[in-house]
C-alpha cells in the first residue's frame, strides 16, 4: 500500500460498509443526529485452551482517540462513497447525505467515559461508553472495536507472561510474526500489559523507550562463511558492543561451542574492565541448558550475566521452565532462585496473536436513545440471558475488601451511589439465583471506574505516558486476589449489578417480551 | 498513535533493533556491502489444531515492495539512534555508521526473486530470495516477515474457506475483530485467497472492490427505542436502498418475527418493481436457520434470495453447516443443493485471526556470502534435520502430472534444469531414506516458480491488480490435487531437492560437521 493510499485505507474510511449504509438511514429519517448512548465491553475473558485469564488489562484508548481526531470525511473518500453503485447500477449514497458526511461525518461531538488504560477490566463492565449523535456513535464502532479489542487482548496476555516470570525481564520480538501495521499496536500494548521492552525500533521511537536486541544467526554464519567461527563473531560483537555485550550461543553446540566462546569473550572484556551483559538461548530445552549455563557462567565467574530465553514463550512454557528449574537445577548445584532471577524472556509469536484465543469478543451495544426530554433504554432479547446487555445510563463501581483486595466490579444505575449504601446489594447479571450481600463495614473503598475522558469531542481527560499507565496495571493486578491472577481455572471474579439495576433490567426484558408477544 | 508518529513507527525503523546492531557491527568490519543471499521461506503449513492445511497461498508481496520503495533512515530516524545509549551510557550508534545509514540504509541495491501473490506455496520452498549487500538485505528481515507472514497466512485461511463453501460467495468481515492496522492487510489477503468481497470500506478503496454491508441489530433497536418496529425498521432500510435489501433477521426471533416481516418487505418491494436481495441470520443454529428460512422464502416466492450466514463461521463450521443442510434438508421439503448455492458466508473472527494458527513461522535465513569471485554457501547446523536450511543458490520448479495436476515442487541447484532431465530424482529435503524417481514422460510441464521481482532496487516484475492475482490464485489451487486441498488431514504434497542439490547439501553439512569438531 502506497502512502496516499494509506491516507484512504486508515482515515475516516477506515470502517465498515454497513455503518455508513445505516448512517444515510438514519440521515434520511431525521435520526442521523438523534443522542444515542452505545456501551463497549466484552462478554468472556480469553480462554486460551489448556489455560484462561481471570481478567483483562485495558489498553488502546488513546491511539483511539488519535484516531477519532484526525479522521474526517475528505474529498477523496466521499468521492469513493459517490462511486459506489448497487448491483442494478443506482448509486448507494446520495448527494445530500455525501455532503452532510462531509461536514458533520466526524467525531468532534462525542462525548465519551472509559476505564482508563493500564487498569484491570472485567467482562460485561463498559469499557467505553459513548454518547452523542446516532450517525456519529454508530461510525465510530468498528474503529472502536478495532483499536481496543486488539490492544486489550495483548496487554492481557502481557500481564500473565509478566505475572508467571516472577519478576523476570520479559521482552516483546513478536514484529516478524505479527499482523502486519497491528504489530506496532501490538508491541505498545505488550508495554502496557506487561513486556518490560520491545525489539521494535519504531514502537520504542514513538513511545520514548529504548528497544532491545542482539545478534541472529546470520551474524556467527556470515563470519563462519568467510572462513571465521563462532569465536571470532562474537569477538567482533564485543568489539563493537562492549557495554551491551549479550551473546547467541547456539548457532553451533550452545553446551560445547557457544557458552564456553561467550565465556572466553566475557573473559577479555572483563580484562579490559567492561561488564558482560549475558546470553541468549534460542532452542533446545531452555530449562536444562539454562541451569548448564548458569552452572558454567557461575564457575566461570559470572554470576550476575542475563541468561535471555526465546524461541516460542508464553506463560505456559514460562511456567514449565521456572518449575522445571526449581526441580532440576540443585541436582547440578545451582541454587534455583539466583537463576531465575537472571533470566530474561524474549517473548515473540505467542504473545504478539495472544496464542490459543486470538480475538476478545469486545461488543459495542445501543443501550439507550434519548427522546422527548428522556433516555429510553434500548434492549435487545437474546437467547441466551449471558448476551442481554445492562440497559440504559449507569455507573460502574470497584469494591474492595478490607486486605484492599478488589473483591467485585458492580454495575448501578445512574442515581445510585454505592458509597452512600449500608449494604451492597449484588446481583449476578443474568442468573436469577446468584446473589449476595455485602455490608459496607467490610468495603474499605468504594471506586468509580469509569473517568470522563471527551466531553463533546473535547479531551477533558489527561493521557499519561505510558511508564504512568504501566504503574496502574502493576498497582491493579497487585489489588487483585491470588485466585485471580492464577494461570490455570482462576477465581471467578464478580461483576454484579445492584439491586436498582437488576430490577430495572427484569422489567425490562418483560416489557419486552410481553410487546413483542403482542405484536 | 498520531500521523507524525506513525510516520516514525512505519518507516525505515519498522525493523527490530538487532538488525540496527548487527548493520553496524557489519559496517565497522567493513562487510555492509559484502553480497549476500537470503532464503524466506516457512517449515510447516498452518495447522489448526483439528484441521490442518495442506498448501498455503502467497500474499503481501505488493505491499512489502510499496515499503522498501518508501522506507529510508530519515533525520528524525538517525536522531532516535544517535539519542541511543547502552546501560552504562555510552552511545550505541556512532556517528559514522549513522551518516552511513542516512545515505545506504534503503533498499535501493537489493535484488529480488519471488513467487508471484496468488501462487499456491509450499514449505521450504523459498518463496522470495533477496540478494545484495549484507546491511541492507539485513536490516529488511523483520518487515519482509511481517509483510509476508501474515498476508500469507489469512490467505491461505481464505481459500480453506473458500473451498469448503462450494462456491458460495464469502464476505470478510474482521475489521473490529482484527489486529489494529493489519485488519487492512488481512482483509486483502483474505480477497487474494478467496473472500469475494470485504465489508472493510477503506482497504475496498483502495483495491478498487465495492465493499459489502447491511445493517446491524441496532438499527432494529433505534426504531423500537422510538416506538417503532422489527417491521418499522427494515420497511425503512427497504425504503432507503431498494436495490440493495438485505436484512438482518435475529434481533427479536428469527422465524416468527425476522424472516415473516422480511418477507413482508419483500413483497411491497416487488410490487414496486424491486428485487430484494435476502436475509442475514447471525445467531442460533444456522443449518437449521437456513433450511427454515429457504422454506418460507420458497414458499412466499422468492427463492432465488440470498441467505447470508454469519457467526464464528470459518472452514470447519462452514463445512458443518453444508453438511448438515444435505441431511436434513429434504426432511422440510427443501432442496438441498439450491440452497446450498443461496448460501453466503460473513467470516470475521476466525478469518482475520487465522483461528487455531494465528501465525506463519516465515524465517529468512542467510544461505550464500558473495567472496572472492564466488558463492560460499552458508549453513547452520541445527538438532534437527529439518531446520537446516538447503543451501546456496538454487532454482524452484513445478512439476505437473499428466492430469495437469502439479505434483512436486523441486529445488535445484543453479545450473540444473529438470526440463532437460530424462528422468527427475526427488529427494526429500531432509531424509535420507525418502526418495523417488519420475520419468519425465510422466510429467505434463515443468514450471519455474520464483520470478525476478528487483533487480538491484529497479522492479521488473508486473505487479498486476488483485483480480489478476485472484485469477492466479483459483487457476492453482484447481491444480492441486483434492487430497491436498481436504479439509482434514490433507495428502503431504512433495517439495523435493534433486540429486545434484541432495549430495551438495550433504556434503555441506559434513564439512560443517567436521571443521566443527575439529575446532
Amino acid at each position: 500500500m502506497k502512502p496516499s493510499e494509506r491516507r484512504i485505507a486508515e482515515g475516516a474510511l477506515f470502517t465498515d460498509q454497513y455503518q455508513l449504509t445505516m448512517a444515510q438511514l438514519y440521515y434520511r429519517y431525521g435520526l442521523a443526529e438523534k443522542k444515542v448512548q452505545f456501551d463497549h465491553f466484552f462478554r468472556s475473558y480469553p480462554d486460551y485452551g489448556v489455560h484462561k485469564a481471570g481478567y483483562t488489562i485495558s489498553a488502546g484508548l488513546e491511539w483511539l482517540l488519535n484516531w477519532m481526531g484526525e479522521a474526517r470525511f475528505e474529498e477523496q473518500d466521499i468521492a469513493y462513497l459517490r462511486s459506489q453503485t448497487e448491483p442494478g447500477g443506482n448509486r448507494i449514497f446520495a448527494d445530500d447525505f455525501l455532503g452532510w458526511l462531509g461536514k458533520n461525518g466526524n467525531f468532534d461531538s462525542l462525548t465519551m467515559r472509559a476505564i482508563p488504560e493500564g487498569r484491570v477490566a472485567h467482562p460485561h463492565v463498559p469499557l467505553t461508553v459513548v454518547e452523542g449523535p446516532l450517525a456519529a456513535a454508530q461510525i465510530l464502532e468498528s474503529s472502536l472495536l478495532n483499536h481496543l479489542n486488539f490492544q486489550t487482548l495483548i496487554a492481557t496476555k502481557a500481564a500473565r507472561i509478566h505475572d508467571v516470570g516472577e519478576g523476570g525481564v520479559v521482552l516483546e520480538f513478536g514484529l516478524r510474526r505479527g499482523p502486519d501495521r497491528g504489530a506496532v499496536a501490538g508491541a505498545r500494548a505488550a508495554l502496557i500489559g506487561g513486556a518490560d521492552y520491545t525489539s521494535n525500533v519504531g514502537v520504542s521511537a514513538v513511545l520514548g523507550f529504548p528497544p532491545k536486541g542482539t545478534h541472529a544467526h546470520s551474524m556467527i554464519q556470515v563470519f563462519m562463511a568467510l572462513g571465521g567461527s563462532e569465536l571470532d563473531a562474537f569477538r567482533a560483537y564485543a568489539d563493537v558492543y562492549p557495554d551491551g555485550c549479550l551473546l547467541l550461543v547456539d548457532t553451533i553446540n550452545t553446551l560445547e561451542s557457544g557458552i564456553p566462546n561467550a565465556i572466553t569473550v566475557f573473559e577479555e572484556l572483563k580484562r579490559k574492565g567492561y561488564k558482560p551483559v549475558g546470553i541468549r538461548l534460542d532452542s533446545g530445552d531452555l530449562a536444562h541448558l539454562s541451569i548448564q549455563a548458569a552452572r558454567m557462567l557461575d564457575e566461570a565467574g559470572f554470576p550476575d550475566t542475563s541468561i535471555v530465553l526465546s524461541n516460542q514463550l508464553d506463560e505456559l512454557t514460562i511456567w514449565q521452565i521456572v518449575t522445571q528449574i526449581r526441580e532440576e537445577a540443585g541436582h547440578y548445584g545451582v541454587d534455583p532462585d539466583p537463576l531465575i532471577k537472571r533470566l530474561v524472556y524474549g517473548v515473540g509469536t505467542r504473545l504478539i496473536t495472544s496464542e490459543g484465543d486470538p480475538a476478545l469478543g469486545g461488543v459495542y451495544k445501543l443501550v439507550a436513545v434519548h427522546d422527548e426530554g428522556r433516555w429510553v433504554p434500548a434492549i435487545k432479547i437474546s437467547e441466551t440471558p449471558d448476551k442481554t446487555p445492562n440497559p440504559g445510563h449507569k455507573h460502574v463501581w470497584r469494591l474492595y475488601d478490607l486486605r484492599g483486595k478488589a473483591v467485585a466490579d458492580v454495575l448501578s444505575l445512574d442515581d445510585e451511589d454505592p458509597r452512600e449504601m449500608d449494604e451492597i446489594a449484588l446481583h449476578h447479571p443474568s442468573d436469577h439465583a446468584k446473589y449476595r450481600t455485602l455490608p459496607r463495614s467490610e468495603v474499605s473503598e468504594v471506586e468509580p471506574l469509569l473517568v470522563d475522558i471527551l466531553d463533546e469531542g473535547r479531551l477533558v481527560a489527561d493521557l499519561p505516558p505510558i511508564e504512568e499507565i504501566r504503574r496502574r496495571r502493576a498497582a491493579d493486578v497487585e489489588r487483585l486476589d491470588p485466585g485471580v491472577r492464577r494461570l490455570m481455572n482462576p477465581h471467578i471474579y464478580h461483576v454484579s449489578l445492584t439491586r436498582g439495576l437488576w430490577e430495572h433490567k427484569m422489567a425490562l426484558v418483560e416489557a419486552v417480551q410481553n410487546n413483542n408477544s403482542g405484536e
